[in-house]
Parts: C-alpha cells; sequence; structure tokens
C-alpha cells in the first residue's frame, strides 16, 4: 500500500497502473452526525432508530455519500493526493454500513491517459470480508514541470 | 417543484417523470469543517487558503461529495423521501465550489422502471446559472402496500 507522498501528492509521472492505497476508518455517531450536518441531510434512516427500525434496513444505516467520501480522502490525501482535480466519479451500494461498522476504503489506479494526464481509481469499500460499496473516480493529475 | 411527502417520502404509485425538488444551501466553513471531520479528508485544498492559492483552484474549494451530499438530502428528504434506498451514483465535477456559493441543487425524476420498483433522478447543481456538478441518482422505492 502506497503512503503519502512527502510533497503532499504524486505527479502524473510518478504513478503506475496497480498502485493502491487505503483508509481504514469506523463509522460512528460522531461521523454521521457531522455528516448530516454539513449536507444537511437529517434523513430518519440515518438519525432516528425507532424510525429505522421499522425500513427494510431494519435499523439505522450511515449515509451512502458519508462511505463514498472514505475514498475521496484517500485521493485527496493519499493517492494521488493533494493537487488531484476531481473530475467524476461513479458509485454502486451493495450493502448498508452502520454505526460501529469498520470500513476499510481501497483505491487502485486502474488505468492512465498521458495524453490528458486523467488517472482512474478504482474505488471498493469492506466491512469484514463483504464488498459494500465500490465504483470508479477519475482525476486528472499535475505534471511534472519543465525545467526550463 | 415537491414538496416533502406529508408520510416522509413518496411511493412507487405516486412518483412520475418529471417531478422535481430542490435544495438551496449554503456553502459555509462550517460545513467543509464537518465534512472534513465526517470523512476525515483534510485534503488542504479544502482547508488551507495558503495551500490552495497555489493550486490549479487558486483558492479553497469544496469538496466535491459536499456538493453531491446535497443531492442525497434531497433525495433523502424530499424526493422520494424517507424509505427510498440508495443503490448507485454518478457524479461529474465541471466548476469547483467555494466558501460563500449558494449551491442550487435540483433532482428530477428521468426513469421509472415499474417491475424493479427503481427510479432514476437527474441532479444538477448550480451556483447562480453555472451546473457545477451533475449525475444520476437510482434508488428503489417502496411500493403500495397490499391490502389483505
Amino acid at each position: 500500500m502506497i503512503e503519502p507522498h512527502p510533497s503532499g501528492g504524486y505527479i502524473l509521472e510518478e504513478l503506475a497502473i496497480g498502485m493502491a492505497a487505503e483508509k481504514r476508518l469506523t463509522v460512528t455517531e460522531d461521523r454521521i452526525e457531522q455528516f448530516a450536518e454539513a449536507s444537511d441531510d437529517f434523513n430518519p434512516v440515518h438519525m432516528d432508530e425507532a424510525f429505522a427500525s421499522k425500513t427494510a434496513y431494519r435499523g439505522r444505516i450511515a449515509h451512502g455519500l458519508l462511505s463514498a467520501s472514505f475514498g475521496s480522502a484517500v485521493v485527496g490525501t493519499i493517492l494521488p493526493g493533494a493537487g488531484a482535480i476531481y473530475l467524476s466519479q461513479t458509485l454502486a451500494f451493495h450493502r448498508p454500513v452502520r454505526v460501529g461498522d469498520i470500513v476499510v476504503t481501497r483505491m487502485t489506479i486502474t488505468a492512465i491517459d498521458e495524453l490528458s494526464a486523467r488517472v482512474v481509481l478504482r474505488g471498493e469499500a469492506f466491512v469484514g470480508d463483504e464488498l459494500v460499496m465500490d465504483g470508479d473516480a477519475t482525476v486528472r493529475v499535475p505534471r511534472r514541470r519543465r525545467k526550463i
């Protein structure tokens, strides 16, 4: 697994297909509360156990984009890190994530377009052995500055 | 524009293509700080004006998934509202969103599959007249309960 670059971010010339980085984060009550405040998404399925227990989820679940944000954190702070410009993202939610779950989010470089400086990272999030979410992030990465 | 359903959420039989709902939210320092705490994404391009002023963005920008979460808030709290199950999401980021920007996020139903109870909502986020982000959300919606 890749560690953050000492400068804060990797440049295009330092990246290769197969490079991967991950983050392990626990979904706490605090994270759900902070995400709700940030997004203004107080959907009771996330906030209200009594309500959520009567839904198809049978209990409170984390906001889908909260789990997704862990992948964005990997992209923005480890691989490629600061300097990468987020262009697009796909997300598929396979299983609910609950308070107390430990989410391991791994981002792996699957494509590099040298011409456009675009890099695709495949994201996968696991709780234990189960894939809870996956998707692709496309970012533009800075190039090495030319010497004058 | 659709208002939240008195029960908290719309069921499949109440939905039609073209129904739309929107939310208007200001990107404040507080929201960015809360999103960073929730996601553990302290990328300096979001948090550090001195760093961000030297990047391609020429100043701090909001996390892309923070703006995206405003669309998720519309889906989860207005249309279809509580009870909808998030299956997938696509996102394309067209322009940076900055502290103080007022983001208007509109979600419009573009497809309904009666058989699978799946609904596609087209999401568009604007700052002033400019489209800053768009993408599609796919959700599964509860059906009317059959009378026994």
